[in-house]
């Protein structure tokens, strides 16, 4: 799973560098069929995900990795893929910063993948 | 998206109640196109999870869910869905329950589920 492992490492460090210098930018990755379920709120579409996240309340954001896998999550041979991420939010430059999982579902889209799944959760201690 | 919700909780209440009280039973589960991804390592098909499952080195243990998230997964219409978990995992009676993020892709098959995708890891902060 090599080629995944690759991927998913390629969509991560984009998002989450995106995510961190340009919020809106997010968009590009999102279709009118994606879900959204932040903190246990949800949200559809590319407009109301990106309205979202572009509103989320802090103005400094980093995303650090420390665990990232990846697994086919078609059982029809598609070359869609899961993605679940472990790691820490340093918000507005924090000393303490946050634990987070996110997972994302890819789905092929002229030759590249857009997001239809996406669940974020902090994890308090 | 209530039905979701509702088949996540049925489905991990049953699957961390067999895990903390008889985990060879968990194998009705998986399917021979199974994966798990346990810590970073990766196992397949019913006899390879199965194993790598009751061979973890803990007497005792009980999953304590935190947070639970549901999504349709299928861009199709089929009924699978995606569940992301977030808990603590207390093992042989510490003291210091450890953080655990777990998710899974739920695929419908003769009126009920198996697991297809098995994501799991411990955060340590």
């Amino acid at each position: 799973m090599a080629d995944i492992n690759s991927i998913a490492k390629q969509f991560t460090d984009f998002y989450y560098q995106t995510f961190d210098t340009n919020r809106a930018a997010l968009q590009s990755l999102y279709r009118a069929n994606s879900m959204l379920t932040f903190e246990g709120s949800q949200f559809a579409g590319v407009a109301g995900i990106t309205e979202k996240l572009t509103s989320l309340p802090f103005e400094q954001v980093q995303h650090k990795v420390t665990t990232l896998d990846a697994q086919p999550s078609s059982t029809t041979g598609e070359s869609s893929l899961i993605v679940s991420v472990t790691g820490l939010l340093v918000v507005d430059g924090s000393q303490n910063p946050l634990q987070f999982s996110q997972i994302f579902q890819l789905i092929p889209d002229s030759g590249s993948y857009y997001v239809f799944n996406d669940i974020f959760r902090l994890n308090y201690g």
